[in-house]
């Protein structure tokens, strides 16, 4: 064991770093990664993959294995092919490899549109309380954040947001369907209107969207396709959120100006053979979302008839509460086990849809915190 | 198949795209990825792992195929503290798991380091022909680049260099050791000068640090690890490309200061076992190391006697010439089956070492080349 004194370079303190001004006093992003027995916290898909998923993710992890002294296809054309007729499957919209793009995990996508289409000098709006990934990702690429708060339903005011938009013109607009952490999704009309009316570029963040009966903005893109762009990620409903892939859907165009800002060989021969097992065993992993959205209906339903106030969610998480205080509420569900997330909305925590049994767990504690009286009485609603 | 006509936005123009100014006319990085017999252009390893190397990969990627429904570790923990455990073993610093960092490559290691350390209003510097990526991460994170001429020999006039970064200052500093595309490492003292200069942080660059002699910059950490980074990967000696896996040695602030800009769970379950994996058999394929050192002497001797102009090189590739064209000659060894790599210095190609075989059908296209009269006579030198 090596001692603090011991340590190389112990004695640099971040503080006489020459950090960059704009992150000093601030802690990394990340929900805390703890040993809990039921762990809804970070919307994982709670059914591992099926057997024969793990034997062909192995088999595709051994053939890569043998060539791994050559960096890995900088392009990733089989794998950005297999995407494409993944969403044509489900989206009806016929996109080829030119249409795709991939990367490690949809925070790297994000990341990447805002390098090509952001950065310093421009703005980037988003709709909040939305995924909190998207103003750090701003800020990583020095783009300007501009937040527009949501109704006190979470829901969006169209017509008010096209305005805004058209009006304060952000060079990136991000929209998300289902809306990370709150669970509504935009209907495709609603994101034609915002697409309409904004001069820049939009993405629609679609981290959820096969939790959602609602069509994939995807089929805006033959009609929009010079300023929309349609992000996904295999990290939920494809249950491979160890594997660290997200992907987009724009036009060719969009596609070519990602690689002039993507670090070359950005993902390696493993991600892209194992995410192309994944893809094949697509019907199996996907018959999970159907028994979590039945889940989900579930829980809502509980929460509900136990008192909670909930907000309708289309994707693997429900909002829910209202506390009197939500750290509070939230350490009082880790101290009976059950591993939730406190997002930072006042009165209000988020629930991940687990197994049956996990969600039974997490049903009899939130009924045993509701007995406790942590819950905001009506009166003392804001 | 689809055609042009129905490929979804084949109407949308890069050019009609609202891209940032400084991208417009730049074309994506990177070597050609052509399938030629012999390919000797983005210095790779050409040992193919052992198979116990496959098999324990294989075996990794198994076990945490079982998982890939939940999020790695967002720290990758047990990947550094196996990291830390190999560099102190090569270089006798006592590194710990806190003075690690890694990422899907040494390029998002950098990138990394730049959006800490460097971004808008800031400086990066770097002494050229160097790693051409440096001004590109640069670029990507608004970082102004500040590049200095080597000597004609391609080395550093240190005094020169110490003068210059007092006085410039820059934020962030590349240093290259050994350097490519020239091949050339710095010794420790030079180092130290350096860094004793500068006032903002200073990356040392050790992607080939395994084909030389000279010790790693990793020495000086604990006198210089406020200011100081070692860089490397295991592309190169470990015969890792295809894994992408970069890290860094420095002061654990460093590390700190690095969390608060890296996307959370940037590396795979899949990239952190494999690493380990792979780390495990660090005997083995550092075996291929000294063959290929005996190997780069070999060819650099082959070459100077055919009458080449060679750069000494540390590294897994050798800068020679001189020709009259550059990229005529390049095509030149292109055509008689041999791919290496045209880096954009007059006169001068790189050539990456390969296995005996390879390297021997290098020499002999070198010779036929040479033949062919597309050296530059001595009386043509510039």
């Amino acid at each position: 064991m090596t001692t603090t004194d011991q340590l190389v370079g112990a004695e640099v303190t971040l503080d006489a770093l020459p950090l960059r001004a704009d992150l000093r006093g601030k802690t990394p992003y990340g929900a805390p990664q703890l040993d809990v027995a039921v762990r809804l916290n970070t919307n994982e898909n709670p059914y591992p993959p099926p057997p024969e998923l793990v034997a062909d993710v192995t088999a595709a992890a051994h053939e890569v294995a043998a060539e791994l002294h050559r960096y890995p296809d900088r392009d990733a054309v089989a794998l950005r092919a297999d995407l494409a007729a993944y969403l044509t499957g489900v989206t009806g919209v016929p996109l080829t490899a030119a249409n795709l793009w991939a990367a490690n995990g949809s925070n790297e996508i994000l990341q990447q549109v805002l390098q090509a289409f952001g950065g310093p000098g421009r703005v980037a709006a988003g709709f909040v309380p939305s995924y909190s990934m998207h103003p750090i990702i701003a800020g990583g690429t020095r783009t300007e954040w501009l937040p527009t708060p949501r109704r006190d339903d979470f829901t969006i005011d169209i017509r008010a947001a096209a305005e805004l938009l058209a009006r304060r013109a952000p060079d990136v607009t991000f929209l998300t369907s289902p809306n990370n952490p709150t669970g509504q999704s935009l209907e495709p009309d609603e994101l034609a209107q915002l697409v309409d009316a904004s001069p820049g570029i939009v993405i629609v963040d679609e981290a959820y969207a096969e939790f959602s009966d609602r069509p994939s903005a995807a089929v805006l893109l033959p009609t929009h396709g010079h300023k929309l762009v349609v992000s996904r990620t295999m990290s939920k409903a494809f249950a491979f959120a160890g594997g660290r892939l997200g992907y987009l859907a724009a036009a060719p165009a969009v596609v070519d100006a990602l690689q002039l800002v993507r670090l070359p060989y950005h993902l390696s021969s493993l991600t892209q053979a194992a995410a192309r097992a994944s893809l094949r065993h697509a019907d199996a992993t996907l018959g999970s979302v159907a028994l979590l959205r039945a889940e989900r209906d579930r829980v809502v339903a509980a929460l509900a008839a136990a008192g909670y106030d909930v907000v309708p969610s289309d994707a693997n998480f429900v909002l829910f509460g209202r506390f009197a205080d939500a750290e509070r509420a939230w350490r009082a569900f880790l101290d009976r086990g059950v591993l939730i997330r406190d997002v930072g909305i006042p009165h209000r925590l988020r629930v991940t849809i687990g197994t049956p049994e996990e969600n039974d767990a997490f049903l009899q504690v939130a009924q045993d915190v509701l007995a406790r009286n942590v819950v905001v009485e009506e009166t003392e609603k804001v």
